[in-house]
């Protein structure tokens, strides 16, 4: 697949230093080049640290600024970032109330943020709680919880975890809101079409042209079900059925939904796809408390798209509707 | 391409459907099912209504709200939108001060918005200003301005005229500096791989996999020159050259920059294409006031981007800086 690239081997860094370069007032780069946090900190409060593989832009850059994460550490393409930036962001948004480190649930994730959190603690002498997100249902069955995939979701546990940190929550409370967070968030995604990493410039999986997949992951990895290509709203209907069958939400309960682009999939086609969630959660006497639609974390260039849902109750609604200010999310 | 709709024939009114859905407490559709506005309007000012065909999402539905514009009129894809919803807009956001109508400068556009302005004016004594925009540095020469089209740049000058208008300016000045908008604003793009429309399925243009199409139009429309696919960096050069050469900026100048996805364009090209810029710029000493980088006006999942500068006088800067608040794009 063509891509707008210098050379392959340094498309996180280029990309970083574009970032760095048009949002001067919102980040800026520590020594460590991964490591990026915001230009000012807010003073006094739980630092909190985003990160993961790149090719998901807008996350996790983007999502560092004022009521979003302080800091982000940012690894190469679909792989975890290495301890040192992690460990640097950890140091640099500390204030002496400690660092929550939120990132999806992924070996090289698990591993990377772990030893970043022993270091931090052993040689900077700061607390680290981790919030580890697996809002992807399809990745595994309901009694294994802890090794479902993080993916879409990711957005609203970042916001929650930040707005707690805003609010003056202390390290507890921030990690405890920001895990409630997690439990009622769920999401259920579809791939029509793959990416291509820039070194291999080999598509990620094959799909033949008449094809979707139901659950596939955020870096291709493989979903619960190929079949035909269905109307959206059919597509629509799998993957929300499957969300309420794992979660169940009452009549009369409110969440926040989110439909989520993977890269080459048009707005309208997320529109579309959000007509059909609102019919069927106002068919259930479910109130759509906020939206949001659009690329929040995407696959490279990947077709395809997700919708989650987050159950609210009165504190998560106050995070929802915290605002934000970011390069490549902002809120009133 | 595979596409997450239900029936071609239907996608807009399903995208608006889902739109208004979504936003309620931004927008609401009119009897005329192509007619939006906001919920609520700002009090007597001038109205500012935008349009023109689906398909470049977030453009133009997306920029409807505070800061932005009062209503869009919405044609199907890629065609100008009828007289009959844009005078519905046009009569609902009229406050007595008169309306100016944003929109690109395609044939379709013309004759319809042209008519729709009559048509206020006759039937219901509303006087209409149109501000056309001409952007496209590449759809035709320099000495035939008013042949050229709009692309991305239109959203330049869409805030230009929103916040013109919300500063208070009477129809005149909000149609005098949305003007002066248009005409310090410069757009070059490249074109990489087609979209296909619902209803045909097809591709709306070839180009091989090693190729790029410099001048792409929006809708496909033919570029200025083909050939084989550069690094970022050089297929930047040629963008940023062809846009000063057409305006000269000079030395200590400054502007806004537009990186523009076509739809299927990463984040992380984007950012790549940003750092060149700003290279580039600032060799030159050329200095970038605001950046704005991502998908604001698309042609469905088309592969490619475009460089937007708009050179900025104090007037224009207060303009960049004026908060937004729609749906699809958030300032603060």
């Amino acid at each position: 697949m063509k891509k707008l690239i210098n050379d392959a081997d340094h498309v996180v860094e280029e990309m970083i230093d574009g970032y760095v370069k048009a949002f001067p007032q919102y980040v800026k780069q520590l020594e460590n080049p991964r490591a990026l946090v915001r230009s000012e900190l807010d003073a006094d409060k739980v630092g909190v640290l985003i990160g993961g593989g790149s090719g998901h832009e807008p996350a996790f850059m983007g999502y560092v600024g004022a009521g979003m994460a302080d800091g982000v550490a940012v690894g190469n393409i679909f792989a975890s970032p290495p301890p040192g930036p992690i460990v640097a962001v950890t140091e640099a948004i500390d204030q002496g109330k400690g660092v929550v480190h939120v990132y999806g649930n992924y070996a090289g994730d698990i591993m990377n943020f772990g030893m970043a959190a022993e270091m931090a603690d052993l040689e900077h002498d700061i607390e680290v709680a981790s919030v580890v997100v697996t809002d992807d249902v399809a990745s595994a069955p309901k009694n294994e919880m802890a090794k479902r995939r993080g993916i879409a979701g990711e957005f609203f546990v970042t916001k929650v975890a930040s707005v707690a940190s805003a609010l003056g929550h202390d390290l507890v409370g921030v990690t405890r809101l920001a895990n409630r967070a997690n439990e009622v968030t769920r999401t259920m995604g579809v791939g029509l079409s793959p990416c291509s990493l820039p070194q291999t410039g080999k598509p990620s999986f094959t799909l033949a042209e008449d094809e979707m997949e139901i659950g596939l992951g955020h870096h291709g990895e493989p979903g619960i079900e190929k079949g035909k290509l269905e109307t959206a709203d059919k597509v629509v209907d799998r993957l929300v059925t499957a969300i309420l069958e794992d979660m169940p939400i009452a009549t009369g309960e409110e969440v926040a939904v989110l439909i989520n682009g993977l890269g080459s999939t048009t707005r309208m086609e997320l529109l579309i796809m959000f007509r059909r969630v609102e019919q069927l959660l106002s068919e259930r006497g479910i109130k759509i408390y906020r939206s949001f639609i659009g690329d929040y974390s995407t696959s490279l260039e990947m077709g395809g798209s997700s919708v989650t849902l987050i159950k609210l109750d009165a504190e998560l609604k106050e995070c929802i509707d915290y605002p934000a200010d970011c390069p490549m999310y902002v809120q009133k």
